[in-house]
């Protein structure tokens, strides 16, 4: 199986949109070094940086490996560099002069990185640019959502393959090891990304009964135990239980991308709360589906499904309980799972076409459980098209 | 199942440790922000910041969740914050001052955090404690060597497991996906956790035949293909065939703390070169268990090991080919995978009592394969102890 590489046009495009935004910032020039820009926007994550001028071709700038730096990227200026010092002389052989301001990925990029690159340009001012790269990466092409829509498919296959996995007894880990290895098989690129600091993902969160409801650092409505305070989220030692509800949150990716996806099950019943509250969920998704179009403003659709909850009764346990609540329904996914836009209270920004974000509805019943659905959706000139497809229902064992 | 949590007398002697290393640095204090290491020093990696005075208790300011960081920190001071700017305000309340010199984690920390360090003590000088924070990390007590341990057992299961899941025709990454899923099931943390700015590292390298000679932007000799240049390392799309050399080089976390064991499977028979070069990794192998003791220099190992190699005519292969050769032996592993020490050409550091570190010796031939060893060892006061143990020869199926 060929490994699919990113295309010149689509690395092209989108360095002349990064480019219209820094020369507007008044920038000479944006060495991006984070993995995951890199990969946007020059097809390849081998050990280097890419430099990309104001105008003109961009270099990247090559440790380890060249080899196969040249091979996985169209970019033309793929040159080797021994230690970063070096980026002055090679931008130099390309044409390029000394900046005098350049721009950073500050919310990832660490402070000896940037010590680093100051030495390497001390005449150099440096400003962040991570707003500019992830409002970029926010709308994505029809390639980007094609390969999230293969990712939404593993994952409905892992859905589908859950429903015989999933038995009295097993622990929660059985569970999500046994999942793990379903989406590998079928091409998983076997780790999912977070840009936030500290933020870290699972493949999957399977989570029982109350540990459904355990209050957790992330930020999530459900976080799960985990099986050590070192790591503390995702499955844990709990054993799955009859009338419990399982849910089952899973983030698969292909080609980079992925998709992120939650289903509730139960083997028996559950409380009728739950049913009534699951309801609930359903109508916040159809809201939002309604709702959503170019031009909406992501806070207005929160707002809107607060309100609608509020009408239900059952804004206590919606998005989390008490302390551990969060202030968001919905996430942008991609490259990472913590792209924008989010839909979130403080999020004022209005909807445009090509972005693509998970909408999850969640429910916390303290001590009893939770219950969740997400599906991932594209804005379209008319509205939303649902990426991700399965039995949207609690799905009874 | 209960989580393990980290007793008091164990946090209290890091942290004492620390305040000496501060005190000799001439900061007022430290504050702790990445997971690992809030997690080495308070037990918990709930959303906190610690802070470490020169003297006298710590604090940990707890955003999220405060609850579930109560119960698995054995601090004595556990605050509620809301937002950084809040750590003023609660560091009075705990009758510690305004502090004028505050170390950070620069290795690690984003230029965007550590600005708003800097809005919340705009009187204070910042400088780098993270290499005080690793060579603390870098010598373990019985307790962690404890967990490293149970570690290792895992992934002898899981070895021995392999020779029931490996079979013609399989592709890496659904070999892959069973050894994950067999791991997870005893216990498995999930996640492996690197400390070196852009790396990740992967539950599992499975790697057949060319793929384990693919060069790779790891910063290790083998770094295999992946399902994408997005995620270019770990297992790929390709089949395991007879007459091949099949890599399992596996990680595991338990408790938080990982081991990391590699060993070289065939079916069949492989090359009578790759027979020689093997041997040759077990006189490696002997060679650092023989000689490594308590003030024995790192460096030294290694060039004994490299004076070894070429005395064997096998210079070419070892730790990789041509500009992908890197030029170290062996890395420090506990609560991250590229811990100090490293057995490497550039670490003058003598080794200690107490450290523990992966060894592991590998050829590649290009365009043919790989082979690999790879064992977990403590150093003791008469020398080095083996932590992990399993047939280490190569392994025919």
């Amino acid at each position: 199986m060929q490994m699919l590489l990113t295309a010149k046009t689509e690395l092209q495009n989108r360095i002349e949109k990064f480019q219209k935004a820094i020369q507007k910032k008044g920038l000479d020039g944006t060495i991006i070094s984070q993995n995951v820009d890199l990969f946007y926007f020059s097809g390849t994550t081998q050990r280097s940086v890419l430099y990309i001028p104001r105008q003109g071709p961009p270099v990247l700038l090559v440790q380890k490996s060249l080899e196969r730096a040249k091979h996985e990227s169209a970019l033309d200026l793929i040159e080797p560099m021994e230690v970063p010092q070096d980026i002055p002389k090679v931008l130099k052989k390309c044409g390029i002069g000394y900046p005098k301001s350049v721009g950073l990925e500050f919310d990832v990029l660490p402070v000896s990185q940037f010590m680093r690159f100051q030495k390497v340009f001390p005449d150099a001012s440096f400003s962040d640019v991570s707003f500019l790269i992830r409002r970029l990466r926010m709308v994505k092409t029809p390639f980007e959502i094609e390969q999230i829509k293969k990712a939404t498919k593993v994952i409905a296959g892992s859905l589908q393959k859950a429903r015989e996995i999933i038995r009295e007894g097993l622990t929660e880990i059985e569970v999500d090891g046994a999942l793990f290895s379903l989406a590998r098989s079928q091409g998983d690129q076997g780790r999912l990304r977070m840009r936030g600091w500290n933020q870290e993902m699972f493949h999957s969160h399977v989570l029982c009964g109350k540990t459904g409801a355990t209050p957790s650092f992330t930020e999530t409505p459900i976080g799960g135990s985990g099986t050590t305070p070192a790591i503390a989220q995702g499955a844990g030692h709990n054993r799955i239980k009859r009338n419990e509800s399982i849910l089952l949150d899973l983030g698969v990716g292909i080609n980079g991308y992925v998709a992120d996806v939650t289903r509730t099950f139960v083997i028996g019943q559950l409380p009728k709360k739950f049913y009534k509250g699951y309801e609930v969920l359903h109508e916040v998704a159809a809201l939002v589906e309604s709702k959503a179009r170019p031009g909406i403003l992501c806070n207005s659709l929160y707002r809107e499904a607060i309100k609608l909850v509020e009408g239900r009764g059952l804004t206590a346990y919606f998005m989390g309980f008490g302390d551990d609540k969060v202030q968001f329904l919905g996430h942008g996914i991609g490259l990472e799972i913590d792209e924008l836009p989010v839909l979130a209270k403080r999020y004022p920004a209005p909807l445009e076409e090509g972005m693509v974000f998970a909408v999850e509805p969640k429910m916390v019943f303290p001590g009893e459980g939770a219950i969740g659905l997400e599906d991932d959706y594209v804005v379209t000139s008319s509205g939303l098209a649902k990426l991700s497809h399965f039995d949207d229902g609690i799905i009874h064992l």
